[in-house]
């Protein structure tokens, strides 16, 4: 393997790096900013330079250049500057969250030069990236086997001992992935955000209680690294105040759009992401000042516990997590079937297994089930995973009655549920709201008892 | 009021027509299909004209054209036919259902000739454009002026008698105002399904109860145009079998796209609009093929009877109603301070009062809600309607729960309940949501206790 570039030296660049150097890969490595700079040059086995001409002449041909600076504005101006100094047959890497379109335009763009890009979706954060991520690549063919050896070196390694990097199709198929492996995180983050919520405002349990449920939650092959940082989290104490931590952090949540961009996505190919959506506007939700005003003027409804909601807790976030991952499923399949990408969910199944923030030891069962069925019109659909949701049922639908009747805000929990029973009802409410649009709007229908647009006498 | 050009006499744009002639304009109609103006010159007091150049040579300077064609292409192509002949001043009226963003270009696009455009929203399907619609105006005030002599009188008239008929802004802000209409049309319609859903499927009665029961719901200050067709609805049978009408219906809903638009504009206006995006999804789901695996494998949820369920329909589809006008409100007012539109939210209450698909007689209470208030920062922050949902509140909590249990999808009656409460926790489950974030990926919280971005420390 020989000498990578490297231009953005922030904590993902850095520690990406220092993986490299690992695996005894050659990294040149640039950042504008000379504080970054000093950073990664703290570790000497990096090779660190003062410009872009500099790293360009440090690499032999043709050259493989890897960006890891921030998605939009600092992508395209990254490869503004490197565009007129590479040759045919180099090929950029954008390793940020950048949005698939832009992968897309990107691609085609750069294609015109005869240039390779290849735009990769990195999951691990920065411990993920120091020890070994999850990625996600797109672009072509060509271009993915040569940067393969370097990819496979420094990724995490799934249970079969493959490295956890792939390849998901043209320009944005890696891209793509990776931003429902985000939109996944939203939904499942907030289910757990639900049934800790649960806990400490519907049963009243202190943290420490809270922390031992948590860890229940993570029982067998339910254990996953977002419930291992949750019991982490539940049993912290603020360094300052010594306060539990979680009682000094506001309630308002921040994000950087690729859930929104992935329900945007949705809509577009007409796929339902519901539970995921309810995810992202409870982050903006959280957010919004005028909250205030409704609390003022309705006050907060009356909670009381039940012992049992408790034991039903895990159940219900093992099913909503579940949904949460079927619902990114079939957006992945909506995206490859329309933009001509990799249909293999148990790729992306594989490759979440270790290093991504969505690593689970039932992501193991998840790519068995694609693997044996690999049109599998539904994760629900598998027997493993039918058999599973039927068991958490019961608990799963106390629980959303739980919270509602309690007045616990579980928008996810809910409407997985919800979306399970939309999923399994022969014949749905929908038959209503095509009879109401033929009234008011003369839409028309279809018939259960032969094909056409029907309309009623409305006269 | 001089003669009014209109181009499109497909069922909309014929109805407008015959609405105008009632007031005595007179309209010169054109369309590009024969079959469509033959039709239109059944009535004799249509001028209806074989060609666009007949058309304009009617037309007295400056001219005004209604357009009445299909939102996207055809308006597109009907702009490019006209633009060579207009002349400075004279004005394009677009009474499609156009995207907002495609409104806001056009205006700026033809303002560059000294052309006047006006995007028009107008609502109440054939029947309102013939009788009254109600209709929702963006463009440059000076052509709301000259246009609204004619939008007046063709209008529905709100209870204080005013034609439902008003200008929202520059531009598009009579488009938005439509979308987010038809996305509370959206939300509010699968509210209704739902409730008929659990009626039919969880309480097993049949349509003659059903009907009984939705006509209930619609009592007093409840009553709405959805909820009388709605009854309407359960009361027919089909002209062909004679089974009862929605037996015959299939339940794969279609749409149109102005739902999907409006949950773009919230992710990017950062608003929160859950359950008029579950309203959305709920339809995509509706025709997803894998929905039959999930059925196969997992069958349907058993369900049971439950009478108390019945008596809490009609306060929990009122509450829900209330969380998806509130949504679409939040939404105006959001779009309205980016783009430069009108902010009084009682003129939107006000101009859907009669005329529109959302017309309801506690529209009236919403516009009195804002114009005591006018920065009121949510509907469900006024007394009044703070009371009604109190009082449907625990109805509310029941039905939640009671459609949970049974199997019953209900994902706008859920997240319609799941937003209040968060609306009105006072600290919300997103603590744990920025603490993982953190966690694995040192994105950084708010504290409670001071300003700016705060790490814990996870090493």
């Amino acid at each position: 393997m020989t000498t990578l570039g490297l231009i953005g030296a922030g904590v993902m660049g850095r520690a990406l790096a220092q993986n490299l150097a690992d695996r005894n890969v050659t990294v040149v490595v640039f950042d504008r900013d000379a504080a970054a700079r000093s950073r990664a040059a703290e570790d000497s086995r990096l090779i660190v330079v003062p410009s872009l001409g500099v790293l360009l002449g440090k690499l032999p041909k043709p050259r493989a250049v890897l960006l890891m600076v921030n998605a939009g504005r600092p992508v395209e101006s990254a490869i503004a500057d490197l565009r007129p100094h590479l040759e045919r047959g180099d090929i950029i890497v954008d390793g940020g969250n950048s949005e698939w379109r832009d992968t897309q335009r990107r691609t085609a763009d750069l294609a015109k030069e005869g240039l390779d890009f290849v735009g990769l979706g990195v999951s691990g954060g920065e411990e993920g990236a120091r020890r070994g991520p999850a990625m996600m690549a797109g672009g072509s063919e060509a271009a993915y086997t040569r940067i393969r050896p370097w990819l496979e070196a420094i990724a995490a390694r799934a249970d079969d001992g493959t490295a956890c990097a792939d390849w998901f199709g043209p320009d944005a198929g890696g891209h793509f992935v990776k931003m429902a492996h985000n939109a996944i995180e939203y939904g499942v983050m907030q289910a757990i955000a639900e049934a800790t919520q649960i806990l400490q405002h519907g049963l009243g349990l202190p943290y420490p209680v809270m922390k031992r449920e948590a860890d229940g939650w993570a029982a067998g092959n339910r254990a996953s690294y977002l419930l291992e940082l949750t019991s982490d989290i539940l049993g912290r104490s603020d360094g300052e105040t010594g306060r539990p931590l979680l009682d000094v952090i506001s309630d308002r949540a921040g994000m950087k759009g690729t859930g929104g961009w992935a329900v945007e996505a949705a809509l577009s190919l007409g796929v339902a992401v519901p539970t995921l959506t309810e995810a992202v506007f409870a982050r903006t939700l959280s957010g919004q000042p005028e909250r205030k005003s409704v609390v003022e003027r309705l006050g907060a409804p009356a909670k009381k516990g039940d012992a049992k909601a408790k034991t039903d807790l895990g159940d219900a976030l093992f099913a909503a997590t579940l949904v949460c991952y079927a619902q990114g499923f079939q957006l992945i399949r909506a995206g490859a079937a329309v933009h001509g990408w990799v249909k293999d969910l148990g790729r992306a199944a594989r490759v979440w297994q270790a290093g991504c923030i969505l690593r689970a030891k039932f992501l193991t069962d998840i790519t068995a089930a694609y693997s044996a069925e690999p049109e599998l019109p539904h994760l629900l659909a598998s027997p493993a995973f039918a058999k599973i949701v039927a068991a958490c049922e019961p608990a799963w639908r106390r629980t959303v009655a739980f919270a509602a009747s309690q007045g616990i805000a579980a928008p996810v929990l809910a409407s997985s549920l919800a979306y399970l029973d939309a999923m399994r009802t022969a014949k749905g409410a929908t038959s209503m709201i095509q009879a109401l649009r033929d009234g008011f709007g003369r839409h028309g229908f279809e018939r259960v008892d032969k094909p056409g647009t029907h309309h009623a006498d409305w006269s």
